[in-house]
């Protein structure tokens, strides 16, 4: 029975790094959509969403089942819980990553990214993308290290979103309200994205040292929070 | 024992009232300073976010002392796990009524919101706090009825979204790209606030009626997730 249990337990896990997966596929594919305009590209990550939902669903069902059937205590039972948050922080990844591809669709045949912002936005998906990657491989190595790692990785995405406010209010800026309007929700996509992220493996964190780690993995208490606004 | 176990599960649900009384009250005082200018009203919200942050902390806390020490099951264990997913909501809707109030702070002395859209933004921060007075609501009377007019009126909430975007992109807009950026951040705090009302709404659907409705609460499914972006 116990066997099962765990059995079940790992499973969830393999589903998280799989909504992990796709995720971070969909935030890159969302990127290269929207820099280079790519109608049929932008429409597959919309549509990939689904996937997601479905997968975040069918984890949560999972999970309840087994909370009612197996009635964990102590680790198991914060593993069960923990994976309940993580999907939660999955699904909205994705969502972010939809948000980008829908501007994307919005703005075809036009790209919504200026030229010289190009080089920023494009970091800024590669970034999302790595630290979705990392913080897959954070829920499979359960290596605190490596969670901790990404809020350092995650200053990176800070200052991108700052440079691309400073390149907005720049007195040089030609591009017209609405560009900046597509950039400002751009840069906040990617930053929340990020935060998704950084929160996953804060929450591995949480299961493997049992240290509450919210103050680190939510806006309000994030030394990042600052950049979430034009600073 | 299981007394004491249905006073926590009400003292838990306390808690979540006190979280939205807490977050309602933060989202119309933010919009109070930004509208003024107040930068006293300003910084007590941004203050007052740590009481929402312990709350939430505390709830979580005494939600898994429950699951681990009681194992409920069937409609207990929803109500639980439900109460976790709603706690995270009104934290998060903190977090965006802090940002409100900190783009009121940093465009201190001078006002965010140009006086032309100062009765979108009133408007759009009214509503934003009688959704959160009405998802409190729902979760003491555990209405149905009630939790699904919430959607209904979140539409308002895209409507004005979409007024806001409108307004921003009229060629007669001659307020420049800070405001505009300034303008496009608080639609979306407002917007986002007001999914994660209609979320915590939505849940208490779930709970007395079992009927999943993430479809329902989460962006990527929303009908208004498209006025997210600029529409």
């Amino acid at each position: 029975m116990r066997d099962a249990y765990h059995e079940e337990l790992d499973s969830i896990g393999e589903g998280l790094v799989e909504m992990a997966r796709l995720v971070g596929s969909a935030i890159g594919r969302a990127t290269t959509a929207i820099l280079d305009a790519d109608l049929k590209l932008a429409e597959s990550v919309i549509a990939a969403d689904t996937k997601v939902d479905d997968l975040q669903r069918d984890l949560e069902a999972r999970a309840i089942a087994l909370l009612a059937r197996q009635q964990p205590v102590a680790t198991d039972l914060r593993i069960v819980v923990t994976s309940l948050r993580m999907s939660a922080d999955l699904e909205r990844s994705g969502d972010l990553a939809q948000h980008v591809a829908k501007l994307a669709r919005l703005r075809f045949p036009e790209t919504a990214v200026p030229r010289d912002l190009h080089a920023t936005i494009l970091e800024m998906g590669q970034l999302a993308q790595r630290l979705m990657a990392k913080a897959a491989e954070v829920i499979i190595t359960k290596d605190v290290d490596l969670a901790l790692q990404l809020e350092h990785d995650d200053d990176a995405m800070d200052l991108l979103h700052r440079a691309l406010f400073q390149h907005l209010m720049d007195d040089r800026w030609q591009h017209g309200i609405e560009t900046a309007v597509d950039v400002t929700l751009l840069g906040r996509y990617y930053e929340r994205f990020a935060d998704h992220a950084v929160s996953v493996a804060k929450r591995v964190v949480y299961l493997v040292t049992g240290e509450h780690a919210d103050e680190l993995t939510q806006d309000g208490g994030r030394p990042g929070a600052g950049q979430t606004e034009p600073a």
